[in-house]
């Protein structure tokens, strides 16, 4: 099944319950938008592309329980309930940014039965939006793999950070899909163990090969010649390096991917990273993107127990930015590009999507 | 205090109850013989030189717990808890040795009040070896480091290892005690994490300014050239690196240390081994070194807390080899070694203390 989608039965949205993971894998019905909502805070539903599908089926889902005799009181309350959604993890840009465009599709109803139709219809073309882009990602990619590859990946690029197929996972599943057995090393991926927690559950689902290693063993796999490419996806991609990288990109991606691109780099291993073109920001340099600080107790308990003495001081970065020097391909939905990128390229695309 | 020692005025062994970390810091008094080994057993004291002493030690203990008409009487029951305490770690080299040469010390006694002083100065004269040897490294090691310098270290190969000032971490206490400020970043060190659970223990302990980074985090802090030196102990080195590593020698020390010496190679920084002669294998080849492979529940659950699916197939091999020409500083007792190590120099050392 899809990480989020509609249930047409039970009329309502449907999700795999990652706050379950990895003990069970189970869904959760939100019937009510306040479920919903939960769900989001509670990280049930996670990843910048599945919130984006949990932003849009919540205002669907809003245009199915809302009921007025007028259209404009009606339009207020789910508007009401749209804020509410866009809200529930404030940094998180494709939640709102989907919200907001079923609420337009809903204001630009004819009535209260065309709206209800309207709006699930566009939360339907963005979910497939999702998996399509992911589809041409893992297509791309696995035309760089072989039958037999091992694949080494870090954090969580995966299907349940997106409507389905994932980007780095993607790759795997495309791979897959065309006959060619790839397994998988994931690294556990400290503080959040995303690698432990969610991709081996996902690859596990669908079949793949994985082994689970500390990410302290990654230089052990790649010295050892153990993994023919390194997968990971990407946070943020910006086209000039800034003072610290010149005038080379730099994809930011989470904390450990720079050592993996390192070891990569030392032993050989292509290093590729997957992402749609949205992630590419034209804009910004290097030194302009500011690196997440995370709440030392990530690191001074895990699952409660503690870890460390209370009061130690804790460096506790979400992102590390890796050159595009140690980047051996870059894919997106529209291919597979080799760094030094052609940065003009890059920006007329963004230009032309905007 | 030390990690292991003899309190004089209840006449037993007293110990820092490394099970209490990181919560406490208190010690642990261990009155009998049962008590010394289940403190083995539980892992209240560990590291190879602490559990050299733990067994001197015990054998005095058990010296002055026995009493009998007879001294061969008392001898045999002396010798049986000797045996008792040197099983208690099975593969704990250390641990045997010593034990073994304060029963011989026994043996060799005239009456058993001579046996009982004469097990007990040679215990106290194992302890301050050991201490005296890892000032000696420490000493050596400072003389690298400069006033404000930032040490990055890997697990814990500190005071609480030994019997007391440590190796790699007392690089660090004897740069204090010159009156060079030196702070620490500590590695985590997954999946056991001994740098967030022992290594800031002590570091804090001592007064010295430390920063716990998850394992993932190391190579940002090198990028950003926010670290001086990295000094990590060793478990074993090897002189000859055998098909994999050619006629370099090899350091066998905790999983992630390989990564973290390529990291500083590609940023300059100096990377330092701080190690006993004891520790170097002047008869194996890098290809004759087992790495042990720990248990999959060290990854699959985390302080009792599932972290990845019960059934995932788990790496979790305990070390990882570094060819020395990513080692800048070996250094031991006898002073700073720059690889390429002089081989016939160290089998010379080796001979002359067997």
């Amino acid at each position: 099944m899809r990480t989020i989608d509609w249930d047409h039965d039970r009329d309502c949205v449907v999700m795999v319950d990652q706050t379950q993971l990895p003990a069970t894998y189970t869904t959760y019905h939100a019937e009510t938008v306040a479920q919903l909502i939960e769900s989001i805070r509670t990280l049930r539903v996670r990843g910048a592309p599945a919130l984006g599908a949990a932003g849009a089926y919540g205002v669907a889902l809003a245009a199915r329980r809302h009921e007025a005799d007028e259209f404009a009181v009606y339009a207020d309350a789910v508007a009401a309930d749209a804020e509410a959604i866009a809200n529930a993890r404030p940094t998180a840009v494709n939640l709102s940014r989907e919200a907001e465009r079923v609420l337009e599709e809903l204001e630009n109803s004819a009535s209260i039965d065309a709206a209800r139709e309207r709006t699930l219809r566009l939360a339907h073309s963005i979910a497939d939006a999702d998996v399509e882009r992911n589809r041409q990602i893992g297509d791309h990619g696995a035309a760089l793999l072989s039958d037999g590859d091992t694949v080494m990946t870090h954090c969580n690029a995966g299907a349940l950070a997106t409507v389905d197929w994932g980007t780095a996972l993607g790759i795997v599943y495309s791979a897959h899909e065309a006959d060619k057995r790839v397994d998988v090393v994931a690294n556990e991926t400290r503080p959040l163990n995303q690698g432990a927690r969610i991709t081996t559950v996902e690859l596990l689902e669908r079949d793949v090969e994985t082994t689970l290693i500390p990410d302290n063993a990654s230089g052990l796999w790649l010295q050892r010649g153990d993994v023919d490419a390194v997968v990971v996806g990407a946070d943020r991609i910006v086209l000039e390096g800034g003072e610290q990288f010149g005038d080379q990109g730099v994809v930011f991606n989470k904390i450990g991917t720079y050592k993996h691109a390192v070891l990569a780099d030392r032993h050989d291993v292509p290093f590729v990273v997957a992402a749609p073109h949205a992630t590419i920001d034209t804009e910004r340099t290097a030194d302009e993107v500011e690196i997440e600080e995370r709440d030392p107790s990530e690191l001074r308990e895990i699952y409660g127990t503690q870890n460390a003495p209370a009061d130690v001081p804790v460096g506790n970065p979400a992102f590390d930015p890796t050159p595009m020097e140690l980047v051996d391909y870059l894919v997106t939905e529209t291919g597979v590009y080799e760094p030094p990128l052609d940065r003009a390229a890059f920006v007329e695309a963004a230009e032309m999507a905007a």
